[in-house]
């Protein structure tokens, strides 16, 4: 699965500086980066999107709006996901997802900390990465200030990125997702190049992707 | 792979019109239904996704704007991709997808034709699914008018959506779709569901989404 990290910290601690900085870091180290924000009032695409609106309110389940630079994918939900349930529609082409906010999930934390804010985190500690912080505080965690990019990237690098495997890989069973062993990771990921390999006319395979629906019967 | 129809017409012909009419006679019928609209300006997401700009500018390739009742991904692309290619990031969750446009693409096409604006069309016999036609057209194709709906969404319904596979399956290779014969689905699909089965505390497994990616060297 794709490794996932959340910046959090009370409102006007200084979070999307955070996230700022250290995204640009982590593309300046050659890193494929997806940022998560929760948006607890939603959104709306502007005007250009009118007639994909129109396909919204005509009952669409998933919009798509494409353009030579980007492309958007809006789809219904029923609740708010977690970001293990998000990452399946993230998809698998990045090496990290980082969220703002989202304090409230069980994905590990960096918190942004002011002193003008009290002394109290938010994070209990079984969930911190790390803190970043104007001010020394008295806990057994990384410490970081607020400038110091680099060594924060640097933890985040160690703990998340430099994994030794040759194959990245991500199992999802009924849309939630299933950790796995070293071995039952060599395995799949044994089992389908070679299954890719044995099919006629397909370049050598770097990139696997593969989904099975069993479908409801009308 | 899930089966992609479009929607083409000269400008004002009436496509939108189309589009909504067969999304809801659809999703009437039970599928699920993801609509493409291309837009050659680009476009935004209003103010409320500020954050998430910041987090673009800053060099993520994707980013993810979460809420209670929808999400957007918004990703990076280099060209305009292929409805194939996007299906790959649209999923595997829909039974069909629509899009408004694409006439250059290799999916299959329903055309709208209205009289007023000549008598020629824009779409090739080879890649005409139906022509929804204000006018009888002598043309080997099938014409509907344009609210016979639900005669146009019987032929798609047929063509498209009543397959006796009780699987589907999509495989992308490199980000490439791969069609794959009867005798290769099966193996694909037994194949995963067996090796799912056999793994400790996992449901029954419905819906299987794997992903495998060999990493560049660093």
């Amino acid at each position: 699965m794709t490794p996932i990290v959340c910046i959090v910290g009370k409102s006007g601690a200084g979070k999307t500086y955070v996230m700022e900085r250290v995204v640009a870091e982590l593309k300046n180290r050659g890193y494929r980066v997806a940022t998560v924000k929760h948006s607890a009032h939603g959104f709306e695409l502007d005007k250009e999107g009118k007639d994909s609106w129109q396909h919204a309110q005509a009952g669409s389940d998933a919009v798509v709006i494409s353009s030579p630079q980007k492309f958007a994918i809006i789809r219904k939900s029923d609740r708010d996901y977690t970001l293990a349930e998000l990452s399946r529609f993230i998809g698998p082409d990045f090496d990290i997802i980082l969220a703002e906010g989202f304090k409230r999930d069980k994905a590990f934390k960096v918190e942004v900390h002011r002193r003008e804010q009290g002394a109290d985190l938010i994070c209990g500690r079984d969930e911190l990465l790390a803190v970043v912080t104007d001010e020394q505080l008295e806990r057994n965690v990384p410490q970081f200030a607020p400038d110091d990019t680099m060594e924060l990237v640097d933890l985040i690098e160690k703990r998340y990125l430099k994994q030794e495997d040759e194959t990245a890989i991500s199992l999802f069973v009924n849309g939630k997702p299933v950790p796995l062993n070293d071995f039952v990771r060599r395995l799949f990921s044994n089992t389908l190049f070679s299954m890719v390999s044995a099919l006629k006319g397909i370049p050598k395979a770097r990139n696997i992707d593969i989904s099975v629906r069993k479908k409801a019967r009308k």
